[in-house]
């Protein structure tokens, strides 16, 4: 099984209540590849400048990612950005945005990246995920995240591009405002009506929620005494629902299946928040995986019973 | 087993995106004792005027729930809240409030009141909760709610009042602000150091989570495509919590106990916002309550599993 990842590649300047970084390895495909890698094998497509060297694609090669598709662009500069969290960790504050090399970016992929069994379009322009859409049509499993920016700018775009995949994983806020659906469960509905089968509502501190047509699940955020740094914490999620999903294969999407996958992305994105960048994950180990997943089962835990409730009166 | 309430009974007139009523019963030991009745005895004590006749005295009975330590001030006025609700159904706008008898409320408990098991100190100010408190010495269960408006005006006596119940429900942005801990886990911890051993987080659409000195259990909330009036949903919510923990004793104070008292109370409160008011309570069955259980227990239900992860590189 193999899982193709297309999104930014970056530079990140981030400050929160708990310290700073001036310059980390950043992006949604790389936070999203380093999560996925635990899982299956991983591909990156997405441009990065001169200033991109042979200490950060170690960083993807030591976890085993395939970096053979990210495009260096002669002369240019990577993507940068620099923000701030306040005590809402919530919010991501932008100071600057340099989009560099990611401004004229348009995906070129492979043979290789063509022919994978999965992909995930991070967050770029919808119609730079719908070519890339196009050029994998023997993918099975394809996953799509968008933000506030193109639902403002380029509402139908990307409503043409969730209509070709399977499944979207975005904010809660973001759908409802997708949609303009104000309650969420009709939001989701909505989005699966365009074509997707799986919708999950990413929600913060407070968890995440999958719809489908037959069935919710929702797990609630992993309880952090401190949240370091929750830049990539949704890509940290897709990577681990998508990675795991893809080592299964999608001949078994079951019900328990799909669980799992929300709970490795839980798990995922619990780490990714708790130091800045990728370094937790950078140091994760698979014991540690494991032993948040089951920490995540017996958090929500609840044995069956059926009581003789009290008559009225 | 009994259950004592102390708190407001009302008039509400509430306006929805979705209907209106100008008035219904409504005030928090009216929504408390309507849902606790499902699993214990409940006795309601708190002040109503003139007003107040024999159709809403019947709403409470029709449940079971003893009213004769319901106080009738002669003359006066039963308290009077007017709010409103837009889409966003977690904000509730007040356009009127008339304490009328609350006002000059002085909670007196009777000799059966002073002896049951359990007691819910609703949201009135900290300094009556702490005088009740005081009165029911042999109270095996203790609860306590609040809100924002006694945090900035009478945080101390809040905070003393805190330091005699066993159990704090409140809003997690409440808890927040009472300890001036902008993360979760940190705030609860703050708040069992007030003396409690267990905190409940409502959070809304997003459920509720329980921390304990020992455990983390939370459940987000049901997925309900139509919320028609929210209000009154942290009270059924700490009813179906209190009520389900009454019926069992307090030698059972189990991790699996305090969990199912976790779930009768997201019952209640889904059910409560189905309707307005206590309409949909007021229709309530136990089979209802019972299948709602069991959809709570497997929407997170999760079965164990440790996968061999991929090796790095």
């Amino acid at each position: 099984m193999s899982l193709l990842v297309v999104g930014s590649i970056a530079f990140d300047a981030v400050r929160t209540p708990f310290g700073e970084r001036e310059r980390m390895l950043g992006g949604s495909a790389v936070h999203f590849s380093l999560a996925a890698s635990f899982f299956t094998d991983v591909r990156v497509v997405g441009p990065v400048g001169d200033d991109f060297g042979e200490a950060e694609y170690d960083v993807l090669r030591a976890r085993g990612v395939e970096t053979a598709d990210i495009e260096h662009v002669e002369g240019g500069r990577t993507f940068f950005w620099r923000g701030h969290y306040d005590y809402d960790l919530n919010v991501a504050h932008t100071d600057d945005t340099q989009l560099n090399v990611f401004g004229d970016f348009q995906p070129k992929l492979s043979e290789d990246s063509k022919t994978t069994e999965s992909v995930f379009l991070a967050n770029i322009q919808p119609d730079l995920q719908l070519q890339v859409r196009r050029q994998c049509e023997s993918a099975r499993t394809v996953g799509l995240d968008s933000m506030n920016l193109w639902i403002e700018t380029a509402r139908d775009s990307l409503r043409h591009a969730i209509g070709s995949v399977d499944l979207v994983l975005m904010n809660d806020a973001e759908l409802r405002m997708l949609t303009e659906q104000p309650n969420l469960v009709r939001a989701a509905r909505e989005v699966m009506a365009m074509g997707p089968h799986m919708v999950v509502a990413k929600q913060g501190e407070y968890g995440a929620a999958l719809f489908t047509p037959e069935a919710f699940f929702a797990l609630p955020g992993y309880p952090l005494e401190a949240v370091i740094d929750p830049t990539g914490a949704g890509d940290s999620f897709a990577g681990g629902f998508l990675g795991y999903l893809d080592s299964v294969g999608s001949e078994d999407l079951s019900d328990q299946t799909v669980r799992r996958a929300m709970t490795y992305g839980s798990v995922l994105a619990s780490f990714n928040v708790e130091q800045f960048g990728t370094e937790r994950i950078q140091a994760l180990t698979e014991g540690e995986i494991n032993r948040r997943f089951e920490e995540f089962r017996l958090m929500t835990h609840l044995d069956a019973q059926t009581v003789e409730l009290r008559s009225a009166g």
